[in-house]
């Protein structure tokens, strides 16, 4: 039952695959898509998952997080998944054994302590929420014959 | 990093807290509201959360899931919440340090044999999925002050 960093770099990217089928069907016309005037745009709720996960993952591993895009860039969501995806994947395969025993202090951000594999588990479960999101998102732009939440 | 019942009901509770209090938002009279003509139902997305989660637990305990509620019967999504969230706790509670690590064959459902308490993991996500659709659809009922997705 022990886990390494391959066993979470399977896992997030089980998830990931189906976030960035998701994210490919949203035309550029519709980044501006939101269910509700309180809702994120569907552009906002692919942001902030990339960016999230990169975050969690670069706090798990000690690192200083990469500034993967200026808000002010021209880029699409796929070109943008591919970026932090890639990059995420790198930080979780950079920690060995010891760093993802080691302890993160999160007191500031959620009260807590905790070691840095448990940190990557809370980034895929806030992957896979917001992904739930985004599958009410894009069948409401028309799409109706949509992946499974996860590919293992 | 050893993992009990224990850590598995406390996991399952943090999501399914958060799904009951969405539940608690939906009226009767929106019971019926789907966000397109081929989603679930507001009603079926809450009962297929809740005997999925309970039907995967007693696949994983080895347990015969129980029928907690006939479709004819006119019963609340609250009650029904509490039925099964009572029921599946349980199962959870039953399994041993052994059962937790039984393979538990799942050729014909998903093509693979998995240990006990991964099969858990799997409820808990898929939980974590369906309640980032309902979140959507609880904004578009009209809510906009929504919980965390997690309650640790």
């Amino acid at each position: 039952m022990r886990r390494d960093n391959v066993y979470y770099k399977e896992d997030f990217l089980s998830h990931r695959k189906v976030t960035k089928e998701l994210a490919e069907k949203i035309d550029k016309k519709n980044y501006g898509y939101r269910p509700t005037d309180t809702s994120m745009t569907a552009e906002e709720l692919v942001t902030h998952m990339l960016s999230s996960f990169h975050q969690f993952a670069c706090m798990a591993a000690g690192k200083e997080p990469e500034k993967l895009h200026e808000g002010t860039e021209d880029v699409s969501l796929n070109e943008l998944a591919d970026r932090y995806t890639e990059a995420s994947v790198k930080v979780i395969e950079s920690m060995d054994e010891e760093t993802l025993e080691q302890t993160v202090d999160l007191t500031e951000m959620m009260g807590t302590k905790l070691p840095a594999w448990r940190l990557l588990e809370i980034a895929i479960d806030h992957e896979i929420n917001h992904k739930g999101n985004l599958f009410v998102y894009v069948r409401e732009l028309g799409y109706n014959q949509l992946p499974m939440y996860v590919k293992m």
